[in-house]
């Protein structure tokens, strides 16, 4: 691991989708958001309004790869998995997890496939950052890259939303200093940890075209969710805590925390040599990774001469918009990976 | 109370500036924001950039009166007080609490100090919507008002913030269904809610200048607060703990929550018939109550042929701006009152 730490035997989930070619030119890797898996398309696929036969990556045309994170929950090794040398659980004495460690355990992955380079690496939001992360670390295993509402460094204010939900997992006596797989776990400050994700993830336009100040039709208690915007977020808040682990949010989240690909670098260094074609793609109504940051990166590019190019869509979604609203983004991501082919490499 | 409840005695805590002239005309009402109090000048004072002698609002000119909100636990009956009924505190039996039931007791107070017309009525964010609640239901017993930083309704955006501070209180095993007052009570439940209150009070530029992505020098454990800004947020949540009741927490966000002034009414409708003169204050950095909401409020008073006037000052500190960046907003006060003793009514 980054941080010296070793972490063996390491499980990997990961999916593919579509057939690899003869020459191997053909795969896609995509990176999940922070609480994404593998499954990227098909019934329940996270991206499957981008990814599948015909559609804005096309698996009729391309070897698509989504592997779940190290640290996460969906099958790769993470806090929640068996330590070999106690027999039980890692919990807090898995090792700190970097958006590096997750590229690097991707690149053993595409080894392990036996593709030399990806036609492409593709990912919004922590999926973004490993994008940026193979841009700077493994510029002649990809031949492009499209991060999508992304950011070089977390802010911040950034930083601060993903502490505040720290703080509410660990806050719940159930945490149990994340020793709790024999019992329920820290559920409520999980969800409340999710109630303030959703919050960033969407936009005041959005909330308010979804839900306006409507009440809710049953009759709430004193300070139960009376409006609907607050069932909304209970609702989010529950089913995450069904499907997701505490302690791989606080691993996850602080590995989203510590990326800063700026540290001790300038700008116009970090993708310097890159000669993958970059199309950078962000979305006016998000806020958490505003559209400024994905200028940044498209600045970053220009300084190394690299060659990029910039969209950004009129959605209101917030930064949701990568994973919902899927029609432009569609298109200008078959249209970016079609220009490839058509250029050789 | 609005509610249909009734709620006796009442109790208001205030504190006075100044000395209210033989004509009763030189009288201005502060009203605070969420966490405020009646303190509003000299030592810790929670507006003393502003308020005092030769300041913006100028003690030496002016009579100068602000009082604890109802709901509150500075001193005015909130659900810390004791009920009568019972000789124990209300917590949840506390009838709920609206601006307009804030507003009330002002009038009440106002009356009580044998004045019939404020000189103005002032206050930001909380404060703010106390000021639109004169101007729609006290239009006769205001010269002018200056809200800041405010706004007409609570967003869903805004409503979801504050809900989750709630569940994160009421998730806390020492809240006790509000029955906490011989205990040490929802400490950490209460920090987490004030956390996320002050991520939406700064703002990404103000946090970025103030902390950067800085590390703290003592070396955090792993999920430590190890980055400056987190080490600010834990400070600021447990310092608040000392001073504010979480059950106060509950009523205070919620009667913001309900708050609407448009609630069936046109824009412009709400002030119409006000004599009032008008001055809308508003922070470009402000994202919590963003300056589009108070170029609302001048479109709902330039509908009734109110006379306002709008500012907004470039200041980078977010929300917290109306508190800590005031020398143009003091600049702007003062000569605006001015204008009004000139002018006279």
């Amino acid at each position: 691991m980054e941080s010296g730490e070793k972490l063996s035997p390491v499980t990997l989930a990961y999916e593919t989708y579509g057939t690899l070619n003869a020459e191997k030119s053909n795969a896609i890797l995509i990176a999940h958001a922070f609480s994404g898996d593998a499954h990227v398309s098909g019934e329940g696929g996270w991206w499957n309004g981008i990814v599948g036969g015909g559609k804005g990556i096309d698996t009729d045309k391309y070897f698509v790869i989504c592997s779940n994170v190290v640290g996460g929950c969906q099958g790769s090794i993470g806090p929640s998995s068996t330590n070999p040398k106690t027999g039980k659980p890692y919990g807090t004495d898995f090792p700190i997890v970097t958006i590096g460690d997750m590229v690097n355990a991707q690149r053993h992955l595409i080894d392990h496939l036996g593709i030399e380079r990806l036609l492409s690496i593709v990912g919004g939001s922590m999926g973004g950052m490993q994008v940026l992360q193979w841009m700077a670390a493994y510029q002649n295993r990809i031949r492009s890259a499209i991060p999508i509402a992304t950011t070089l460094k977390h802010t911040p204010q950034q930083i601060a939303f993903n502490e505040v939900g720290r703080q509410a997992i660990m806050a719940d006596p159930d945490w149990q200093n994340g020793n709790y797989y024999d019992s329920a776990g820290p559920a409520k400050g999980l969800a409340i940890a999710r109630m303030i994700g959703h919050i960033t993830y969407m936009s005041d336009t959005s909330m308010a075209e979804k839900f306006g100040r409507r009440f809710r039709a049953d009759c709430a208690p004193k300070f139960g969710a009376d409006f609907e915007v607050e069932g909304y977020l209970h609702h989010r808040g529950d089913s995450f805590v069904k499907r997701f682990d505490a302690n791989s949010y606080l691993y996850i989240t602080k590995a989203i925390d510590y990326f800063n690909l700026l540290n001790g670098h300038s700008l116009g260094s970090i993708f310097s040599g890159l000669k993958a074609k970059v199309l950078v793609i962000a979305f006016k109504s998000d806020w958490l990774y505003p559209a400024s940051q994905s200028q940044e990166i498209v600045k970053a590019c220009k300084l190394s001469g690299v060659d990029a190019s910039y969209c950004e869509i009129n959605a209101t979604y917030g930064h949701d918009s990568f994973l919902v609203e899927t029609e432009q983004e569609g298109r200008l991501i078959s249209s970016f990976l079609r220009s490839l082919s058509n250029g050789g490499s």
